[in-house]
């Protein structure tokens, strides 16, 4: 961990390993990484030429200093690009990019690159997923949220009309290279939401951690060494989990820790990014969790506060009237969260909590206990 | 292995053990199976509802059967059809199937059903792997070559216009069921193109095997027990092969036998079926794979003389000038296997033979040799 004052450029790296047997790969998070990321990526696959994916926004910040590291170490390379934003994930981009790797001639020794957030990750990683079967797969995240979250885990896929994520594939990178360097250009409302999973990993299983993120916050905002180390924790509390449990069959649920609200939000939105961004829903969605834990007596009042008080101090929001625009009633909401994939033959999953650092899965959620505490929380 | 006269209906069962640690599988190969498949279903999947997937034809032919039997074991469920032939392989049958899963409410330890051929087989697969990143797979297949080859190994995926089976996954079924008496209904010209298949298994590394067709192949094409063994061994070599090689690393290879030339033909013809189906390409690029390893020195004519007997006895073309209608001229040819999935960094990779039952895998082959090879038997 980072416990000096940042040097320039590449000198302050953390990497943590993911472990998956001959899945194994490394998550290397330092300032800078992106100027160095050629080298790192031919240690890891030699000789091979790569087609990187990006969003146009991503592209018009990062791609020059991207490419030219890769130039620089002599890997062969050509770029696609896609609209920045959700709805980018969805069957039209894959087929194209399926078809545009296709048309590269890359073959299955080579390798896909997503250069950009979640979006980009989740839809660049089911195309190598795809494409010939399965191309090698690299992450170079450049949001907070794809940092510490979704280039952790191998979940990619993209967006169908009847849910978010519900097509895609387990696949494992071979490299995630996070560069926290590139999160100063990020827009402060990606960060925050980003930053929603970093607290998340306070409050699910270590309440240190949630301390610590409570005292430094504002230096990781700042983008000192402390992001960093938020970032190394925030993916070694990720990495331990998925390698438990990688294809999802039990303790990774605790991953969705404000999740199902959070998706029903999403999905309420209509994934219309400017009501709200997954980190938000994540917030809103993590204080129901915490708030229905309390309803059930399982936590106190005073442990609802913290957190509340903590996700309003960086600027999260934190209740269903923070989202402008109307809402569906809870009956909707519902139905929402019963077509969510966390749904186990009609019972309702939830990840509760007995306290900060202690959230638990709980199977068997009576949905009409669900129901009355969201017709509360919408009609207050 | 049957060594009696076949009973009625259900008695005489073979069963094919693939052996993939945690994705290990049973096929069970008998007549009349699809009448029980319910029961078989039930007993891997107990309470799974099911979405089954057949094309158009078998739907006709054989849903009804299969469908009582999953009524008889009280299993719900749903079906989706879809045209029948190789354009169905394609990126918008895939977006429609996986949304039309999800319509259903399926959840994750639900299954998908493929009752068909390689087509159905394929594409119900890859939507499978892809549907909330994977659902249970239990595949019926109808064809002989789905019962010999695609069903096996875990091959699922659809064509792009940049070639056949460019987009796809690795994914393994829970089951496979394969009745041989619902190959009694299937038109003689696939009948011989899955026979294709059958004859590979022995010329790649099974002598014996290829000996036992030359006298056997007759009762097999009539649908004696001898055509249960058939299906059977084919199953169980090339299931050793996969359990060796689940990725395709390198003795998998040897299964494209015959095919590196044939898929070339496929795509020369433009997935026509009228004028080529699958096992003809093979059948086609069988000869050609054993005349250009008689040309290189590694067997002689009688092999090759051997070879083209049998196929020619159970009606398969081997020629290409058996194929009706124009076809492109060796340069075309070379640019079309160029972009074949088996190309390794520009070296030509070759499955040859060193004699019956003798198969290899030659990496680097001289695309000079090949380009000439084929201009002489284009004009012969
Ligand atoms: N696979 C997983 O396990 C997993 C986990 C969590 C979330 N997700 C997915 O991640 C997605 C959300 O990710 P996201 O929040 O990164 O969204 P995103 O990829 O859309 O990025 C957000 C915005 O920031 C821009 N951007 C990215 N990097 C930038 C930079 N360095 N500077 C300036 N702008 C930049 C992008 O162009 C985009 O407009 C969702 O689709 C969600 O489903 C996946
Ligand atoms: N996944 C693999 O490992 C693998 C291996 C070999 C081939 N394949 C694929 O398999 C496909 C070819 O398979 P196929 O030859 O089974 O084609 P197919 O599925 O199109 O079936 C051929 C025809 O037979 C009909 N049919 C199927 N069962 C019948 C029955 N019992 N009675 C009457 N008609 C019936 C179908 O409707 C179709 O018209 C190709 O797409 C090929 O790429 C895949
Ligand atoms: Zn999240
Ligand atoms: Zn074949």
């Amino acid at each position: 961990m980072a416990d000096t004052i940042a040097a320039p450029a590449t000198s302050d790296r953390n990497t943590v390993r993911v472990d998956l047997d001959t899945r194994s790969y490394d998550i290397k998070i330092g300032r800078g990484l992106i100027e160095t990321a050629g080298a790192e990526i031919v240690s890891v696959l030699p000789g091979a030429r790569l087609c990187v994916i990006a969003d146009k926004t991503v592209a018009g910040l990062h791609l020059d200093a991207f490419s030219t590291s890769l130039d620089a170490a002599g890997i062969v390379h050509t770029v696609l690009t896609v609209p920045a934003g959700e709805s980018t994930k969805c069957f039209r981009e894959f087929e194209r990019l399926c078809d545009d790797v296709l048309a590269t001639r890359l073959e299955r020794g080579d390798a896909i690159v997503a250069l950009g957030g979640g979006v980009v990750g989740d839809l660049a990683g089911f195309v190598a997923s795809a494409t010939r079967r399965g191309m090698a797969f690299v992450q170079v995240p450049t949001t907070l949220l794809a940092q510490v979250d979704s280039s952790v885990g191998g979940k990619t896929g993209i967006n169908s009309r009847h849910g978010k994520n519900l097509i895609g594939a387990f696949y494992q990178p071979v490299l995630v290279l996070a560069d926290t360097a590139v999160l100063d250009t990020l827009p402060i409302r990606d960060f925050r939401s980003g930053y929603a999973e970093v607290a998340k990993y306070g409050l699910l299983g270590d309440a240190d951690f949630f301390d610590w993120l409570e005292v430094n916050w504002k230096a990781i905002f700042a983008g000192g060494p402390e992001r960093d180390e938020a970032v190394a924790r925030s993916c070694q509390a990720k990495a331990d989990i998925v390698a438990a449990d990688e294809l999802e069959a039990g303790q990774r649920a605790l991953l969705n820790l404000g999740h199902t609200f959070g998706h029903a939000l999403e999905s309420a939105v209509s994934y219309e990014t400017e009501r709200l961004v997954h980190g938000e829903g994540v917030s809103i969605g993590t204080m129901l969790a915490h708030e229905f834990s309390a309803r059930l007596g399982l936590i106190g009042e005073d442990t609802v506060m913290r957190v509340h008080r903590h996700l309003t101090a960086v600027g999260l929001p934190v209740r269903l009237q923070d989202i402008p625009g109307q809402l569906p009633g809870a009956e909707t909401f519902m139905d929402i969260i019963a077509q969510d994939k966390k749904v186990s033959r009609g019972s309702l999953t939830f990840i509760l909590t007995r306290g900060i650092g202690h959230a638990f899965v709980e199977k068997g959620v009576d949905p009409a206990i669900v129901t009355e505490f969201l017709k509360e929380k919408l009609e207050p």
